[in-house]
């Protein structure tokens, strides 16, 4: 059976309950809400969200499949010349309460234009408040294994990307550790068939790898120190998302849920003015990981 | 005596000098740090922050004096074709720990090009955490005498503007109550010398208004609620701030020092998913004041 917007839309909603309710299982406490939001061109959503979790401080499981007509500001941004559209996607942005488990972010989405052109993107990124050099290894050891079932080619061009879109200029920092990132996966790539199969595996690895960081980070003890870093580097999240993420500047400026939108940004972040941690500290020493790109698959 | 690029700079400079004595004087326990830094191209700049003080928990005075030659891309958003310049400024932004305190900002700037042309820019304006008519008004008031000293016209038209300026459309919200800004004061509005008398009345109402705001709010009590209001509307300011305000936006795409830059970020902000204040609740009606453009001066 060919793959048609339907199945897509209906695959990717029933891939967003499944993540939530390992989340759910693997938190224990908090459960996620549920705001389904219509969008006055066409389609909607369901957003998800959960706040003060047992490790889940804020997090968001956000689902849409949108239609309708671009507006003059996205079709130039898409490089495209028919305005009729349809959108679906998963995203997926989660804040710990705790500074010893990463914060992590993954998206999938698909892309069909009036004209019959399609695309797919997405991606997996991994952001430690803490950089742990076998923690990011086996990271990227999952994704690489994901990559591999499709083609040998995925892997090290995806993390490539991931390295550049994950990157925040301003201050000369990775986000975090990276992953895979990709987009306008189109038919001189694979089939749609493929590709699709290729985001379905690549969103369900999701779950399995981030309830595996809260199982064996959750009872790690921190300070008070470390949760003042954690701050910080939620500090830069927020500066990437706001200043260069290109879902989320789509979104401001195409008038989008800015609830949805916003369920990246942490409940809590910082600023302090020139702060330069200690010489040899962890802090210090996970700078100097962000500070350079890593193959942490050696 | 006919003003220069150096009487200029030095004026600025020692306005810097008075607002911090008159603020770390209103403070009464920090003081401001001094970072002087310079520019690869030209120039420099002291940036002077204050963290953790009685009042302010964090606080910047910044001041620059830039020259050399323009990248393309402030060429283009400048709208210049020449590409010499010289840039003076003082930028300031002050987080006072109390929600009861407003967040207040002040900039006054002097640009020219190597052709000669010139003009001057700046603005002030007030992000109380909870509006109070009454404040608006009188602060307002303070902005209108300057004002007024120097042209009737002044005040009608940039209080417009600052309405217009510190707006965050993808929140439908005001920044907080506005003020004054105003851009592009050259020969068609004034002489130099006056306009420059202008900038420097503007920049000397600073200190006298917002010690103001810090005598009278500084020991009114405030709950837990109150504070984590704080951080949500620290949080708007963080998106307007990262998202539309014009000199972060120039900073970070000139590379320029990006702890200075910054530093107007608050020390900490908060983003809760969807929140809602309680009908009637003071929080609501700070919302309704945001959601309406008042004239405070009626």
């Amino acid at each position: 059976m060919s793959i048609t917007k339907t199945t897509i839309a209906e695959e990717l909603k029933s891939i967003q309950q499944e993540i939530c309710a390992a989340l759910e299982a693997a938190d224990g406490k908090a459960v996620f809400s549920q705001e389904p939001w219509e969008r006055p061109g066409g389609g909607g959503g369901l957003t998800r969200v959960m706040q003060h979790g047992a490790v889940i401080e804020k997090g968001g499981v956000n689902f849409s499949a949108v239609h309708g007509t671009l507006p003059q500001n996205m079709m130039k941004a898409l490089e495209v010349t028919n305005p009729d559209f349809f959108a679906a996607g998963v995203s997926i942005v989660m804040h710990p309460e705790s500074p010893m488990v990463p914060i992590i972010h993954m998206n999938v989405r698909y892309f069909e234009l009036g004209d019959g052109t399609w695309w797919f993107g997405g991606g997996i990124d991994l952001t430690p408040h803490y950089v742990d050099a076998t923690d990011a290894r086996w990271f990227h050891e999952q994704l690489k294994a994901v990559c591999d079932r499709f083609s040998p080619a995925y892997y090290p061009k995806f993390k490539a990307w991931a390295d550049r879109y994950f990157y925040i200029p301003h201050r000369k920092e990775s986000r975090g550790v990276g992953g895979i990132f990709f987009d306008r996966l189109g038919p001189e790539t694979d089939t749609r068939e493929n590709l699709f199969a290729f985001i379905v595996a690549v969103a369900k690895t999701f779950a399995p790898v981030y309830t595996t960081f809260i199982k064996t980070k959750r009872t790690l003890n921190y300070t008070e120190a470390q949760k003042q870093w954690q701050y910080l580097r939620r500090g830069r999240y927020v500066e990437f998302n706001l200043v260069y993420d290109k879902g989320t500047k789509f979104g401001l400026e195409t008038d989008g849920r800015i609830e949805s939108i916003l369920m990246s940004l942490p409940e809590k972040a910082g600023w302090i003015y020139n702060f330069i941690p200690d010489f040899d500290s962890e802090e210090a020493k996970t700078l100097d990981y962000l500070r350079t790109t890593v193959d942490w698959i050696g």
